[in-house]
């Protein structure tokens, strides 16, 4: 490794890297190797990573069997840029996809592969919703978040980034997310009215987009019936259903899909993050075959042909949803993540928010979330928060965590609510 | 290697994968492996490629330092996704460019991350300058290609791209680029003229958006003092000036920026395609210091800490920048293939286009053009024709081909131009 | 007068007026002449006139002051067109709007003699909302009308005259007007909600336009209360307050505008209908002087200097609103109206909706009411529907009406709802 | 008549007029009365016209014929205000409109009654012409001028206008206009070349929409020749052809349409300013009857049934279009006023602009225009600017005025131009 020490190395980063940067200022540590859920800086330090790459890390860093299968692939002198061509690669991972995932849910979704992020299958979900109905008018959700570049910012709520755009962002309504007004108002009842109401305002949709939890927005968690009224209301008026499962999917909250099991049925679905399963490049758009009207190449992308995204896909898919284990586990883990937050929101009157293992504890505040984190960090712990005021403390660990890491994890997210909650009581005393 | 035969296994994507697949109807194999300018199909037999990845591969396929740097740091569990943290893989990509390319050139760029695709760093581009403008209005050129998603669309000129959006697409002014109205018309001059005129109608611009070379729009070379005039024209209308060098940048035109020489020094700059040098998924925004106006976080998106391509892109730098060779070797094939690409166009009265080893060959029309490239194919050559009809032939192949190969690959281009146009001729006759 | 018959006169508008034409196909009559509340078809025979030409004749047709006033000037070569220059017609117009209207109100408006349509005052006001606060998003209400042209259009509700632009609208974000969602429901609340969550997707507005009733929109009446909370939103959320009081202003709902006596000081209101007194074309934005910072001409129009019309609106002013007799008048007159109207929507299981003359009963559907209208025409009565499905039967008779005429027109609402509602039961039995 | 002083009466606008006004800055004086080409201000002074209400005033100030049917019409308690409705005013323009102007041209178009803007007609030919193609892009010309509602706003080329909008305008690209890059350059083959070409980045056009004679932009004539190319540009793409009438029509270059004779036959034209003949707010669509696809009311206003100005225009088709006189009087004033332009004109070096009775002379910038103006207001003439730089001295006289009062006129302008341009010579001495 390298000689010179973090000072000078940190110091190019100050001298070349764009003001954009956001996470290395939340964890100015210079990180270098990373297997499972433990990360480690260039002073050999271990972080337990409750971050996970944003839920992009589900199996862990540097998984064997990926890795793995990764190194043959390159050293065998695989492709590793196809654009779209037929590559072995690609046919390993769509039938794997179609083996594993479609067949068994009953599901015959066209696989498009996108530019590889996760705004990119967003924007070619929202253009394929618009060619289907010749609409303009795409219903997305309070809080909702689906990327920045220009298409799919417009369906994201968040106001930092929308501003960033420095131009007004059209084609999209808002409509509330479930809970958005409290337990009491269904906010679906709201849109079938203005839905059905002609002189509302509200233009007929071509789609309504929607996450079935909000990562990004603050964990917050559809009822599977609210989602089933949604896509009622999508069917009724004309409107492609569309679920971004871009931070939900891929086993965060269970199943593989986030919707599994709840009678859904979306017309497309966009996926990412954790898809390539290491981290790496990768983005699809799944599309009813009825849907699928692009003419050859009518949404392209140089990087659509990652392949060695595609053979770490296929071999997480063979590794984790090839039998019904890993969703078993995943279900165990997120039964105890869920029993842990709650008695750390009830020890200090907080509640907690989310599904599966994409929990947390909602804080009175963004500085006070910002204060435990900080000090699960110092604590060795990668942790961040989400929610309009980042006021959700939020659990996103690698699926794979040991019982035993993710318990320790959890004891340092205890001691830190303590420490900041306890301060603050006595500050206020 | 499977053992299933050929039918069956593209059967999967005729099954599963969506109609959006282009390449591979013009080449319809199962591609398996690659080695420098050679890929192979799952038969075991060898292409040439003079696609090159659409110049996301101008080192090669596999290259054998690029290769063992990533295979040893896949090996030593080095971070894949790292978000945008600091990691050593980053640093080492830093300080190589800024090493390697900033400072040789006296440039003081900010490096910004964005999503890994060259769509992706447009979008960041052209926020940024309407951020640094107050304005909304960007020029851009006719037959300029700058991806896809809904804010880089909005530049692109190509029409079957750009009704896939299915809504308008606003925030973009065209105007025409270097020769576009035939040698006589200096179209710098008209764009002067239009924002020199307050009731033009062309509102002040945020930014010009402009290709040195056009690889999709035809292989459109622009003279350098055309360039130097619309950075004059940017300068004197409070307008950034960007160059797009996602496709002629790296190598491609000869220098590592295909304005390098020119007398240039753009506000922004993306880069994308080869920047990783083995195909993988990376894309950056150069930007002055003065116009990094980002907040934290402000343009994100999950996969901006590709390590694997920050490995390679640094590599890449190592072994093909650190030096003028690699430059000097490109000039000399570029010599070639002007030589070669002139006797074609002399041959049948047509006429070259573009620069260094961007170019080809202009035929008489986009069916002419695909009989060739698929002649070439049936020979063993891949190649694709660009253009707004497809009319022209490109020759992308790998800086790195050797000599003989370069040489036999031409020899095929020059037989099909010979067939499909002696044909013609007979055929008119 | 012509000698022609009827059907060869009908024919010319057959024969060369557009199929846009509206109104003539509910009344298929040629009028001719008009006083008062009544209308005269060329057969010579009387209407009265319960649509006052959407609100635009609240002082009744040809009222004799006005007329008089109106002849005088045209036979003294008064200026009929003026541009935008000083005119003595001008003058008074402006002497007596602020005698009689702005100061007794404590108001210091500045008067914008915009071009003469509604939407032309409304496109006014959003650009100086724009302008003032550097913001895009508008938000309007479900159900708002404020015209046709593209800027007004966007805070229009109505689907119809949206889809008519056959291009996206932009720029404006929709809320729920007051009791939208119910009784139950405060929407204000609910927009609080929205505009104070950095992530609900709802930009920082410019402007909250609103109507205090939605005379289009089926008669909708805010509450004063209501109406002072979305002003206190606007000012805690920077955003400029804009009434439109094109339909409900002039006395239509008792005061000179709507808003009197409600505790509210909009930015900005926008006037149209019956501010010239006599159905003559003139509109005007009255503006905070603090916001009025347009440049010279910087919005124009050809006839923003109707002189006609000057003369006559100064007329209405000193006719009707130099004290308080004619205010005292239409109170007395709305609350025989309610009355009348409540007694009629209680027989059938009815409601009645709007304030002041601007009522109407609800029906069960658009179909009834049309069968009511048509039903009112037959018997020598001219009015219409309005709301989302046509389904509320609206009064809007001059507010000059005589008590008699007034009450033998009601008569005839009363009896065309007995005989639809009525021969309606007995097809349901 | 008012006994208040000057002083006095014009701090009314002082006090309560916006600042947007205009006019009344570059002539400050309170008018009162006119009578042809003479406008008189309350002190008794009298002005020749040469504005003529910016062409709204063709046959002058209150022309006797218009002036006693109007009276006659409001004395006999005629309707003023009928929204749509048939009445016995509008059957008569209809009548006249058809017998006058459309039958002696073999046009069969169906005239809509729009709000009583020239804007108002222009947002809803592009409504039609966006229905009529199911596209989006409009093509209007550089230094066009369309009115300043925010879908003709789009259209308009002036800047100062365009930027009060605000907001980003879209829907339209701008082309050249007929000599815009000089004599040499024929921008119509530059346009047919981008429409030809799929990546040029023009959208495939709803219509292309084009004044004869550009009057706010400088007085730029359009040849014969150069229109029908566009049209014929037009209908090879798709397009509708839409000439805006509004300004260069009524007479004011000659025939009724600025376009006779010139073997053009738009699909669709917007007419407003002089069709009333008294300068009574009015515009019309006029539309093949092909495109006029409305439903009823689709696109409203409330003042599109101006019944006083319905009397005038069909007063004015009657005076002065039932045979050729007036034509033929326009023909030989115009032929003067060229040669007395071309006079001042070659005496300073300059050139002439326009056509018809719509010529001027461009000066050296718009300081020397405004110069000019001012000396001829002090002179008793009341005359402006156009152009980009309103550097184009412009004389719009009614087209009623006689020999000897257009003489007058121009010797003052002659004057005027003497003294500017002879001082400046002597201060450059």
């Amino acid at each position: 490794m390298n000689t010179s020490n973090n000072t000078t190395r940190l110091a190019t980063f100050e001298r070349v890297e764009s003001q954009v940067r956001s996470y290395s200022r939340s964890f100015p540590k210079m990180f270098d190797r990373a297997v499972g859920a433990t990360i480690f800086d260039d002073k050999g330090r271990a972080y337990t990573d409750f971050l996970a790459g944003c839920s992009s890390l589900n199996y862990g860093h540097n998984q064997p069997d990926l890795k793995a299968a990764l190194i043959d692939y390159i050293s065998a002198d695989g492709i590793a840029h196809g654009l779209d061509m037929f590559t072995r690669a690609k046919e390993k991972f769509l039938a794997s996809f179609e083996r594993h995932i479609l067949t068994p849910r009953g599901l015959d979704y066209q696989v498009q592969f996108t530019g590889p992020t996760g705004a990119n299958a967003v924007e070619a979900a929202l253009k394929l919703a618009r060619k289907a109905t010749g609409r303009d008018n795409v219903i997305a959700f309070t809080n909702g978040f689906h990327g920045v570049t220009l298409g799919a910012l417009a369906a994201t709520g968040n106001g930092k980034h929308r501003q960033g755009a420095a131009t007004p962002l059209s084609g999209v309504t808002r409509a509330a997310f479930d809970g958005y007004y409290g337990p009491d108002v269904n906010t679906a009842d709201m849109l079938e009215r203005q839905l059905s109401d002609p002189s509302s305002g509200m233009d007929a949709p071509a789609a309504i987009l929607v996450e079935t939890v909000q990562g990004e927005g603050g964990l917050n968690a559809a009822s599977a019936e609210w989602l089933r009224q949604i896509e009622a209301i999508a069917r009724r008026h004309g409107a492609l259903f569309i679920i971004d499962d871009i931070q939900a999917g891929c086993g965060r909250t269970g199943g593989f899909f986030s919707f599994d099991g709840m009678g859904l049925t979306p017309d497309i679905v966009t996926m990412a993050k954790s898809l390539s399963g290491m981290g790496l490049p990768l983005a699809v758009t799944l599309i009813k075959p009825e849907y699928d009207t692009w003419k050859p190449a009518e949404h392209n992308g140089t990087f659509r042909g990652n392949n060695h995204a595609f053979i770490t896909a296929a071999a997480a898919l063979e590794t984790f949803w090839a039998d019904g284990g890993f969703e078993a586990e995943v279900a165990r883990k997120a039964a105890y993540l869920s029993e842990r937050l709650e008695a750390i929101a009830d020890a200090h009157g907080l509640r907690t928010k989310g599904r599966g293992m994409m929990q947390g504890v909602e804080t009175q505040g963004g500085e006070q979330a910002q204060a435990i984190c900080k000090l699960c960090f110092d604590k060795g712990l990668i942790i961040e928060a989400s929610g309009s005021f980042d006021e959700v403390v939020k659990i996103l660990a690698p699926l794979t965590i040991s019982q035993k890491q993710l318990a320790a994890g959890l004891d340092i997210v205890d001691a830190a609510f303590g420490a900041v909650l306890g301060s603050q009581l006595a500050a206020a005393e």
